[in-house]
Parts: C-alpha cells; sequence; structure tokens
C-alpha cells in the first residue's frame, strides 16, 4: 500500500510546507513514501533485517503466549505491550496472556533468566520473525525480550487494509553494551512522573542505562538518612525520597535499563555543602548555587573528616542503588579554594602534590577505595583518569574522544560523551555523526576498542524545565541511541531522518511530551490567540547552539523558560526541507515559491499578535527579518527566472542584510538563511 | 491590551476560517477581541462582577498567605494553585507560603471549618478582590477557598505587559447546592486517572458532585471484601480497589467535590448477578453484558436471600462512600425475567402488586429501607418516584423535567439530567438552554422550587474510552456548569460561545485531553502522514445526534472505538461559525469565498489519503459531499453576484443534494450543509 500513496504524498509535499502542518507529518510522510513497499521504519535499526512476503494482521483477535523461561518481569512487559498497542491502534486488547502458545498472535520464547543486578555483560539480543500467520520473538534473557517487544511495537502500523507488522525476520543485537541518557536533575529538578516517561522513551529506542546526575551545586536530590541535612538544606524540598528512588530503580529495570547513579565532588557540590559546610575548602556557610558556570565550592581533600562523612554517605548510596557502577563526577574543579587556603597548600607541601590537578588526584584515589571498599567499580568524567585510578574505572570522555582513547590505551574502560550533549542543541546529523570508533580512538588496536563500551547522551537542565525537558531530548536521542546500537555502517543521513521523523512520532503514543510541550508551550504564549501564524515563525527557527545562552543574559535557576526560546525545537525540520528544496531552484521553482510566499506574508499577521504578547515582542526582529528574506529568495528566483545574473549592488545589499539576519536575537537563529543566501548567490549566477 | 488586539483578530479571523489553526484558539481569539479592553472570561460566570482600574502583574515575586482558619486541605490547594500557575505563566514560584500577609501577591482568608463530610449545604461563597497592588480571597468555608482559587487562576492570561489578573471585584455564589457530573465506569472502565484527572476540571467549573455510575449491565467496578466474586467475576478484573476509591474520595474532597456512589438495581445489575446468580429472577448462570441496550437480569423482589445480601453489601459500602446519599438506580427495568418467573408472579399477586411497575416499588421500598438503616438518604433515577418513597429521598430526573415538578410537588428534592446528557451529542448552546426552573418547573411554589437541588450532566460510556472521554466531556461541561452554578439570567449564547473557548483553552493547563486527545486520534487515523486535510474536514463534522450509533451498527463492548467518528467532536465551531458568515453573503463575501474554496480544494489531497487508511475510507464519501457542498455554495455566491436569481433547476439539484449530504455516514453528520442551503435559496432569490 505504501507504493499507491507515493504520489499522493509527492503531490502534497509542496502544499504541506506552505502550510502549517505538524512538521513531524511531514517528514513521516516522505518517510513513508521513499521506503516504498515496504514501510519498515525502525530505529534504532536492527543489525540483520529481511523483509518478507505479506502482512500480520493485528486486530481484536491479538493474543499474546509466554513461553520458555517466566518470571514475572516478563509477565509485566506483555501486559505494557497489549496496552502500548491499544495507545497505538485505539483496540482494547484481551489482557489475559494466552497460554495455548499454538493460538496466540505473538509468542515469546524466552530462554533464561538474566543477571540479578543488569551489567554491562547483558545479553540482550533477540530474534523476531513476523509472518501474515503470527509472530515468533525469542530471546535468550528477558532483557532481549524487551528490546524484541519494542521493535515489534515500531513495527505495527496502520495501512489501507488495517493495523499490522509487515512480515519481516530480524536477528538483532547491540553494537556497544552500554547505551545511555544522563539526566540533570540538579539544575532543575524532575519530578519521578518525568523521569519514568523519559526512562520508557529510552527503552523504546533500547538504551539500557540511565545516569542520574543526582547533586551539582544547584541541589543536591537523594534523601540521604545519614546525612539528612544534605537533602534539608541542598534541595529547596526538592528531591527524591528513598521510596521513591526504589521506585525509579525498579522502573528502569522492569524495562532493561541500568540506574547509575552521579554524586559529583570533589567540585560541583555546593549544594552538599550547605548542609556540612566544614566539608568544604573554604569556611562557609554555604549556599544553594543559582546561577550557572563553573564554582569555587570544593570538598576539602585534606580533611579526614571527608573521608568518613564520605565512607558513611557511599556506603548508604552504595546500598540504595544496585548497579555495580557508582559515579563520582570529578569535573570541573577550579581549585581556587584550594589555592586560598594555607592549611591545604601545607598540606599539598608536605605531600608532593604540585598542582590542584595532583591535589584532586589523591582525592579521586581516596574516593575510589571508598566506592571499592562498598562493592562498587567506579564512573567518572575524564577528568578521573589520574595515575592511581583503578583498572576498573570507566572514564566517560566529555572534554572530546581523545580521552577516551587515551583511556583505552592505558587500560580503562571508557564511554564516549563529547558530541552528544543534548542541551547543546545540535542537529541530530551531526550527533549521528560521531562515533566512538572514529577519530582518536580509530587508531587503538582490537583489545583497547574492546574497552570502549559505548556511550551517553548528556541532558544537563540549565536551560530546560519539567515541562521542556522532552523537548530537548526527542527525538535527537534516538539517532544516538542508533549510532550506539546499529552496526557501524548504518549511517546515511538520509535514512536516518525519515526514520527518526517516524519513532518520533512513535513515541507520542509512549507518552513522551516532546509534540504536545511545544505545542502547549507556543499556546501560552500567544494566550487566546491563534497559534498558526507563530507556529510558522517558530518552524524555521532554532535556539542558539553551544553555550551561547548563557552568555546572552544573566540566568539564574529561577529565571523563567517560557520564552519562544524555549519553545522552539533544537532542529527544524522545515529549515533542513527548504535547504533541500533550494539547493534546485530549477526544479522545484513552484514549491520554493509558495514556500516563500507564506513566510513573506506571515508578517502581517504575525507582528501585532507578537506585540501584544509581553513573552513575544523580543521576537518581532525575527519576524520581520524572516519575513525579508523570503521576499529576498522571491526577488532572487525573479532574477534566476530572468536568465539574467542580479545586478551586484542587489547582491551585495542582499549578503550584507543576511548576514545580519544570521545573527542571533532572543536567543534564536533563522535557519533558511544560509538556503536564502544561495538562492542570491544562483540570482548572482544566473544566465552565466 | 485587548483592544489592540481587536483589529488583528478581526482581520484573522477570516484567514483562520480558511487554514487549519486549532478551532479553540480561533474562537478565543474572538472571545479576547469581544470583551474589549477587559479580557475577562470566566466560566461559570460569577454573580456579581465589577471590573476595576488596572491589573496585578504575576511574575516570580508572586507569593500567598493563608489567613484565618487553617487545615491541612487548604495548605494543600494552596500549593496546587501554584502549580496550575506555573503550568499557566511557566514561571517558577516559591513554594514555601508568606507568613506575613502584608507581603503577599494573593492573601487567602479563610473565616472556619467546613463540614466534615461535605454536603448540599456546604458555604461555597466567596470574594475575590484583585487591585494592581495585590489579591485578597474570602470565603466562609474551605471550599468557598476552593471556588474563589479557580476564579483567580482563570482570570490569569498574558497580555503585553506579562502574566497578570485584571483588576475586579467579585461577590460570587452558587445559584444551585448540586451541580454534578455522572461517569459510568462501568461500559467503559475509566482508570484512576482519569477519574481524577476529570475531577480536577469539575473543581475548575465548580462543580461539586461526582457521581460514580459504579455498577451496571456490563461491569461491576468496586471491590467488595464482603462479595468478592462481584468484581472477580463481574469486572473483567477492570475495578478500583477499596484503597483506590479511598483515593479518589479524597482527591474529591480537597477540591470540594462530593462522591456519590451508584450501585444501578433491581435492572441493569448483570454484572452483579454473575457471580451470585441465585439473586436474579431467572436461572442462571449470567454473564458479563457486551452489548448496549436495556437487558431483562434483574434482582428478584420476592427473595428474601436478597436483601440479606443487600442489607450487607450496601452496608459495606454505606461504609466506604462517607456521602450522605447513596444512588440505588431503578432505572429501565423491562419486567421480563419478573413475568416469566411464576414464583415472582404467585407473589406479586399474593401480595396484590398489579404490575411489574408495583413490584419495583415494592422492591425500591425494601432498598431504601437499608440504604436508611446504614446511616445514608437515597437517590435514584426517577423511576423511583412511587409511594412509599421516603421525603429525604433525591429524584434525578432524566426522563423529562416533569418528574423533577411532580417529585417537588410531592415534597421530594430532586435534580435534573434530562438535557445534560453528554453522550447525545448535542451542542453546548442546547444544553446551557435547558434550566431546572423552567418548563415544567416554572409554575412551582417557592416551597416546591427550593427543593429543586440543582443539576447534573451525565457521561454513559457506550461510545467512550479513556482516551476519547475528555473529548465528550469538556468543553460542553463547562457550560452545564455555568447554569448551575451563575444567576438565571446569564443566557446569552454569545458570551457563552466566547467565555467556551477561553475556559476550554484554560482547561488544557489543569491536564485535560480533549485537545491533545482529539489530536492524537487524529494522527493515528493518518498514520505518518499530515493531518492537516483531515483535520479540514473533521473540523466541519459531528456525529450523529441522540442515540443514532447504537441503531447504526452492531456495536460490542469490546468493538474498537477508533474511528472518525470516535475522534470528531460533539460540535463543531467551525461550522457554528461558518453559519453566521453565511447568513450575511454580502458582507462576508469574501471570507465566505475563501472558506469555500479550501474546502472545494481540500478533496484532491485528502481522499488519496483516506483510501490509504483501513479507517479512514468509510468517510470518502463525507470528503466527497464537503467538497461538492462547498462547490455547490461557491455557484450560488456567483449567482447573487449576479443580481438575478439562480434557475429553478438548479436550484432543484442542489437542494436534492444537500438533503442526501445532510444525511448521516459513517455516523458522521456534515454541519455545513444548512448553511450552504441557505446559500442556495438566498441565490434563488437573488435580484428578486
Amino acid at each position: 500500500m505504501r507504493l499507491s500513496v507515493f504520489n499522493v504524498l509527492a503531490f502534497a509535499c509542496a502544499l504541506v510546507l506552505a502550510t502549517h502542518a505538524p512538521l513531524l507529518a511531514q517528514d513521516a510522510g516522505q518517510a513513508a513514501a521513499s521506503n516504498g513497499s515496504s514501510g519498515i521504519n525502525l530505529m534504532p535499526q536492527p543489525t540483520e533485517l529481511t523483509p518478507g512476503q505479506g502482512r500480520l494482521l493485528i486486530d481484536g483477535s491479538f493474543r499474546v503466549a509466554l513461553t520458555g523461561y517466566q518470571e514475572p518481569r516478563l509477565q509485566r512487559a506483555a501486559g505494557r505491550l497489549l496496552q502500548r498497542l491499544t495507545k497505538q491502534a485505539g483496540i482494547s486488547f484481551n489482557d489475559q496472556l494466552e497460554t495455548d502458545a499454538s493460538k496466540a498472535t505473538l509468542v515469546i520464547a524466552c530462554e533464561r533468566a538474566g543477571e540479578v543486578v543488569q551489567s554491562v555483560k547483558e545479553d540482550e539480543s533477540y530474534t523476531l520473525e513476523v509472518t501474515p500467520q503470527n509472530a515468533h520473538l525469542s530471546a535468550t534473557t528477558p532483557v532481549g525480550v524487551l528490546r524484541g517487544i519494542e521493535t515489534f511495537l515500531e513495527l505495527v502500523t496502520l495501512d489501507d487494509k488495517g493495523f499490522g507488522a509487515p512480515a519481516v525476520t530480524i536477528h538483532d543485537h547491540p553494537r556497544f553494551a552500554w547505551r545511555g541518557l544522563m539526566m540533570d536533575v540538579s539544575r532543575h529538578f524532575m519530578p519521578v512522573s518525568v523521569v519514568e516517561r523519559n526512562i520508557d522513551g529510552m527503552a523504546a529506542v533500547k538504551l539500557n542505562v540511565f545516569h542520574w546526575h543526582l547533586s551539582d551545586n544547584q541541589g543536591f536530590r537523594v534523601e540521604s538518612k545519614r546525612f539528612p541535612k544534605l537533602q534539608q538544606l541542598g534541595s529547596d524540598g526538592y528531591y527524591y525520597t528513598q521510596a521513591q528512588v526504589k521506585e525509579v530503580i525498579d522502573y528502569a529495570r522492569d524495562r532493561g535499563i541500568r540506574v547509575v547513579p552521579e554524586f559529583d565532588m570533589p567540585g560541583h557540590s555546593t549544594a552538599m555543602l550547605v548542609g556540612y559546610p566544614e566539608l568544604g575548602s573554604a569556611a562557609g556557610p554555604y549556599s544553594i548555587e543559582r546561577h550557572w558556570g563553573i564554582f569555587d565550592p570544593s570538598f576539602d581533600p585534606t580533611n579526614e573528616a571527608v573521608y568518613t562523612f564520605l565512607d558513611a554517605f557511599i556506603g548508604e548510596m552504595a546500598g540504595l542503588f544496585p548497579d555495580e557502577y557508582f559515579h563520582i563526577g570529578g569535573d570541573e574543579v577550579n581549585g581556587k579554594q584550594w589555592k586560598n587556603n594555607p592549611q591545604i597548600q601545607a598540606f599539598m607541601k608536605a605531600h608532593g602534590l604540585k598542582n590542584t590537578g595532583d591535589l584532586q588526584g589523591y582525592f579521586s584515589k581516596r574516593v575510589v577505595e571508598l566506592v571499592e571498599k562498598h562493592g562498587k567499580k567506579v564512573i567518572g568524567w575524564d577528568e578521573v583518569l589520574q595515575p592511581g585510578l583503578p583498572k576498573t574505572a570507566v572514564v566517560q570522555s566529555w572534554r572530546g574522544p581523545r580521552s577516551l582513547a587515551e583511556a583505552a590505551r592505558q587500560g580503562y574502560t571508557g564511554i564516549l560523551s563529547a558530541g552528544y550533549y543534548l542541551d547543546l542543541m545540535q542537529p541530530a546529523s551531526q550527533h549521528y555523526q560521531v562515533d566512538p570508533m572514529e577519530g582518536a580512538t580509530a587508531n587503538l588496536t582490537a583489545d583497547e576498542k574492546a574497552r570502549i563500551l559505548g556511550g551517553e547522551a548528556c541532558m544537563w537542565a540549565e536551560f530546560v524545565t519539567p515541562e521542556s525537558v522532552d523537548t530537548r531530548i526527542w527525538p535527537r536521542m534516538a539517532a544516538i541511541a542508533e549510532r550506539l546500537w546499529s552496526p557501524e555502517d548504518v549511517k546515511d543521513l538520509d535514512s536516518m531522518y525519515r526514520r527518526l521523523a517516524a519513532t518520533s512520532h512513535w513515541l507520542d503514543s509512549i507518552g513522551l511530551m516532546h509534540h504536545t510541550a511545544h505545542a502547549y508551550m507556543l499556546e501560552r504564549l500567544t494566550e487566546l490567540q491563534p497559534t498558526t501564524t507563530l507556529q510558522m515563525l517558530d518552524s524555521v527557527l532554532e535556539p542558539v547552539k553551544g553555550y551561547a545562552r548563557e552568555g546572552a543574559r544573566e540566568y539564574t535557576s529561577l529565571t523563567p523558560l517560557n520564552r519562544l526560546v524555549d519553545s522552539t525545537p533544537p532542529e527544524s525540520e522545515n529549515a533542513r526541507r527548504f535547504v533541500r528544496l533550494a539547493a534546485d531552484p530549477g526544479a522545484n521553482q513552484g514549491a520554493i515559491r509558495k514556500q516563500l510566499t507564506a513566510w513573506r506574508d506571515n508578517k502581517a499577521e504575525l507582528v501585532p499578535l507578537m506585540q501584544s504578547s509581553a513573552l513575544l515582542q523580543e521576537d518581532v526582529p525575527l519576524a520581520e527579518d524572516v519575513s525579508a528574506l523570503a521576499a529576498t529568495g522571491l526577488q532572487a528566483l525573479d532574477y534566476i527566472n530572468s536568465g539574467k545574473p542580479a545586478p551586484d549592488s542587489w547582491v551585495t545589499d542582499q549578503k550584507e542584510f543576511i548576514a545580519r539576519a544570521r545573527k542571533p536575537r532572543a536567543e534564536l537563529l533563522i535557519m533558511i538563511a544560509p538556503a536564502i543566501e544561495k538562492l542570491v548567490d544562483a540570482a548572482a549566477k544566473s544566465g552565466t
């Protein structure tokens, strides 16, 4: 049936660009078209996929049987599968499992129990065979079953015959054993419901590590029974009780996801020092940090009371978190408090520690001993790669892939996060092209390469709230998840974007809020007025990249994040598509002209609306410039059509204007500016 | 600032009609415009509202103080107020209450405790004064405070200066003491989360009774510890535990809402008889009913074991539900099992019961005695109005207002539900015009009128699921809520629709899913393709009215409710607006033509898309006819412009076509057909 849709969509595409359909749907429409009759849009792409003939219809008679090894986690997984299918298809299913496998539509066969505490060694492989008659999912362990269930669910789509899954044979297993998402819940606290729905999303794209950044300068987020002042004075009341932590761990385990806690030290620890200032390297009192950046407060590595405290604290937390790894942070210590403290200076001299780096190494060594004493292995940011670090440690490379290669050469395991920072607002393509085995690591020996366990995306929380965080994680996270799961040669960007659009749509059915929160935030900006025109502007913008927002105005943790820049998705699908259209103005002139006209004319309604909203007034220059850019593009098309080059003075003026229009305003960028510039360049060369 | 928006919106309106903005936003835009500078859109309309000068700005410094009587319920309410404000404004607030009232932005003063168990006598009045400096909310009881908080929250909007509330003085109290929503959770089970979010919506529009229809032929939905087979065999596993029931009751009490349970008997009781067939009037076994309609199974009024059972069962449930009222149903007993049972016939003869109505009266009397024995007053559907009914009973009139008048004349209290059935898909205006004090009740004496306690909307669940139920309750529920709260003379339909649109938008921020579920269901119908064109069709359709769906095809409780008719809102805002436009083709010709052109041309993209979706194929004739109707409308405009009457043959043909197009297809109606017919009529008379 996909073929019959092809023509419709090709026709629809240009129209849709000009009107205001959800971006997602447009891209997905292309996906359906471009995949021709197979219509298989999976992300991550399975290791081996062989399309079959026909389709398994899914209707109210759908039944699931569990065979082989049984455990409650599998039964719960089967129950969730049925609920998810109900959400996807709008069909209620009999939620009693079928005991006679010959009568089931989907037979799940699990061979044996998985690990009691899931580790990097867990077998996650599975085989899924779908025929027009039924489907068989088999896996060695329950975690493999969980992975296969997600693949099965994503195969289910609606066509002209009904809901169903295409006949297919899939043999699948992950490329890397460690595939994570780090969520910073310190800078902006994220309630359990937000964490859990993102864990659902992680499971959907086959991630397996939830790295919980629980402590930083701006907040300490776990109940400690041993040291209650940590949360009482360091959290503003926003912390997880130990019962909630256990709930999240159980929730994640049910979805085949490990939970690795991080308590960042010796820096990034202001919030811990609020309750226990005597452990700091300078005289207190300390107060919860409200700004973003790198700050001075730090544990005092020369104070034995610090290690007494950490022994008890790590012991308590090691008991709470079952994972074999314990993240000790270790990043961004500026050493100022150490330099300014004569006692610390004296200690360094006495122990032959030449600089603050050496002192941090000493601290790390002591902390690592405590972590190991409590039965855990250490993971830390790449600063922990210091002499004396035990070989069991995992180095998390955030400053660049070189530290990953260096760690592997030195015999450490490592994971890559450099290139996977979701908060930097880079396009999915950019993250997708970062491979833990390329660049600095490419020349490692096979043994060294084997020490590269995978990677983790990082969602630092300076500029996200519980409301907006999904819009920053999804759908780009899925592209990184594919990089870490799928074979190294799965790297075609067009295919990735097509499948990403389909997956982003599918993630709606899982409960992620990236689309609904975006729509809601735009509605808020326009109060009771139509969002149509604002959507059109928003759809060609992106937030500024990297750390540009931190310098743009004085932000604190109390600054409302309710402006357009907080709503606009990190990546403009419309701009990306327009860039492709504009690359061939000859072939696509009609579509380009229609789109540019709509953008040019949008301003008339939009600007007065923006002026009536206190939150949108700052964005008026963007609306003006998008309109002017579109007008420039239309003029360029006229020159191109004329067959004569555009006058130099016009070209110069336009290029100056475009250069101005490319500059950020209100922390937003106009992403169609480069494509307009290309049209101007083409106009300059017209007829030559 | 609203004035400055006026022109924008007047301009935007026609354009928006032609494109695809959310309907809500359009209507709300009109609301903002039409209210001029006051911008006050409250629903229910307060009893007394005096606009002031200026506006209270709401920013991060907003603080709340509680003064006077204190209780945890008030503190929780203040906490929710801050969370709600955060959701509305995207601003995080200090969630510690301000102890110094002089420093608070909003000072809440409560005089005294309310009732231990909220009753119809609860004082719900409040006074709210907003000035540019601060706001004062005062009420006699915590329930009055809750009502005032909702008013305050709905006052908060965004303008060109920021978020704020207009200066205003409000004195408010309800017209009726009983303002309810009945949810049927038997025909389709509704999880606790669905119940709770709808209770949030109820609180927002100042309703105060959640009537929980817990038992019917299709399912028994509460855990009974005394008679566990009720839920074990009568619920398919979908029931509320007693802990969940208590949670819902507490949740409702926190929001000033009573919870009245209903166990429908002696009919509508198949699900109860599945576990206890010996209590039925015919030999068992019984099985859970899967169809809709009126069925034979009924308790046996002549069997003393029935009363022994009900004594214990009502005793258990009376202990679980604290409300003073206990709903015993009593509706739609067809008496067939009674007529066919010789023992029952003999009993009737022996006791002088002339017909099954008398027998039901006998049963009711016995059940009422048991309810009173367990300390409760009875409420029942209007069939319970039989000789011997104690005067403490409440009669719920569902068959028409006459029974309400009759009950009041006989000395009973009563509430009105006839005219408030949300499942019948009537427009908000129709419900709004039903007044408990008009029609049959208008001529009652003052004493009799005082017995009319209010009314309840009913959400019967044949055709709703947890996914879609919000789209059937909201926003129309708010119009009924206003009828029951606001003064009798608040009845202007234009004002109602303007404010309803604003309130519907506001309800999004409360977590109701009427907009998001609608959007999601349309996405599902189109799989990965753009929903734009389907939205345009959907926006001029409505589901068939009354009980027409039951006859349209064979439905069971297992039939998927995932078709277009299940997604389409009960009331088409676009059609309503077009009807107004088309009423004056002279003045609105440009807007009408633009809209008709868009509708006419929509088919080209839409029909192939529909053919590719198994669920949309049945709706293709609707798409074809909307296009053809629009073409007819455009031709009519041409005739009107020509200044000469359209030819008779054309008029005849078009009217025949329109008559066909008005007939339901796929259980949907094209709501613009009458307006097109008016254009044809105008064309027929053109120039004459």
